[in-house]
């Protein structure tokens, strides 16, 4: 089967011509819905992605990430887990791109990951579906890195976790990370773990909580006790061994996890896990995407005969 | 007797004349560490204190605060816990004022609130000596709050909290404070602390991490399923109860706590504290600066025959 897909996310547009999961042909720009205006959408797709579609007449056409969201091309609701392919193929919403051509943007998943909690994700769903994995949890690393527990090849439920996000602004913005110099020594990364193991609850010491080993890793520095350049890594690995702590807490601790990232991100995440004796696997998004897709349009869309 | 000081902080500059703690004059102005450089700081305090200098030939001279820093006019090495008047008196570094005379600059404390942890202190510590609080726990809100343990009238040992600062962070910085809208429903606080309650690990429910909940209360106002004017007190409740899991936790939840902090901030943290049943009782910071100043000076200097 071939189709087009664009990968339409805040700061980049990615698209692709695929067959059978492979890619024929491909165009990157700029273009990410943060830098559009409502009206452009449909001219920008075109310029990038309008010599396949005059190739390729009766070729689906997929729209995945931001650009369904609100500050896209059209708000597509989340749809709510659990949800495999049927529900999203379902939920997915037409945009019109010239000849009585639709395009069809793939929705979001809420879901509530304990009672009274709410998360969402936009993008991800689609890789999820991809990664080949039936029943178990899967790791999403990123800037909102995303724990998703699949069953019976669905989405069961996820949880977000802010890290990298956060790790951006205690560098940029907080007087937490002034203190750091470079060249960076990478043994922080461990030590930082360490921290968050001792904060977890499941080795005997205190539990002392998240915003004072931060302050502290600042205070270790300014009083002489770390040197300036262990605090970029060790705040990295603070930061995710705390993510672990929640994560492998609400989800029971499995094994193993497949972990959604190419190196070296995948490798820190392997190494962190590894420290709690949990197995992983690791998939590269960009299979996983084309994987995803493809599942979507053959077991989705099709149950449904979708005018593709 | 008769003092001189001055509360010599980042952005501000206030200073007392003071008889058994009662202020007779005081001065304030915006000549902050953050805005001075080498060099200027003697200028700076004898134009807002030349007065009472001449007028008070014998009076001892205090520094309190970030004065003492490496970006204030000398940085006063920190004093270790556990540490009393006498200690931090030993440990204040003299500063040349003219005609001879010294003012003395009160260093700040470190100590190691557990194995492998460090944490500073610059300016509470004077507050702290001025509690009332001879044994027993303190809560020193702000854009950091501390948490200090008091035993036989000594510091013996505190940890510092990043929560005013991450608040800060969050609504400036962040993606997550962004769908936050005025005018605030103050509910949210409380919702914001009923979430932190639910991650403690004391209610039973699944520990799932301060970064997800962040990032959750995002999701929960994309998502529609709550309304976004709860967003910034929430985050402020979720912070603040996660700021008191880990306090209680490490301090081995005592009461009462004794709260420096002048309403409105005091309320919130009497609220939350309240709700875990701990009492509190509050002082003014005030109040308490001039009764450690006075500490300092009669059960410190004195000790050691300083020349005042």
């Amino acid at each position: 089967m071939r189709f087009i897909v664009a990968d339409w996310g805040t700061t980049r547009f990615r698209a692709y011509l695929v067959e059978d999961e492979t890619i024929l042909d491909e165009v990157a720009s700029e273009d990410g819905v943060s830098a559009l205006q409502t009206g452009q959408h449909r001219d920008v797709f075109l310029r990038n992605c309008g010599r396949w579609l005059g190739a390729e007449p009766d070729a689906p056409v997929l729209l995945v990430g931001m650009v369904g969201s609100r500050e896209g091309w059209v708000m597509a609701p989340y749809a709510t887990c659990p949800a495999g392919p049927v529900e999203i193929a379902r939920a997915m919403i037409p945009v019109e791109i010239g000849n009585g051509r639709n395009a069809y943007i793939v929705p979001g998943l809420f879901c509530e990951p304990a009672p009274k909690a709410a998360d969402v994700m936009r993008g991800e769903e689609t890789l999820v579906l991809g990664s080949g994995v039936r029943d178990g949890l899967i790791c999403s690393p990123g800037t909102h890195p995303k724990w998703i527990t699949m069953k019976d090849g669905r989405i069961e439920r996820f949880a977000t976790y802010m890290t990298g996000e956060m790790y951006s602004l205690l560098l940029e913005h907080s007087m937490i990370g002034r203190p750091a110099t470079e060249p960076e020594d990478p043994a922080g990364f461990d030590l930082g773990l360490d921290a968050a193991e001792r904060n977890s609850g499941a080795t005997g010491d205190r539990r002392v909580g998240l915003l004072h080993l931060l302050f502290g890793a600042r205070a270790a520095v300014v009083s002489g006790h770390m040197k300036p350049n262990l605090l970029r890594p060790y705040l990295s690995g603070l930061l995710t061994g705390d993510e672990l702590n929640g994560a492998l807490s609400q989800f029971r601790h499995p094994s193993p996890v497949t972990i959604l990232a190419d190196p070296p991100r995948a490798d820190l995440y392997m190494r962190a896990l590894a420290r709690r004796g949990v197995e992983t696997t690791m998939r590269s998004p960009r299979t996983a995407l084309l994987a995803g897709l493809t599942r979507i349009l053959r077991e989705g869309a099709m149950t449904q005969g979708q005018a593709f």
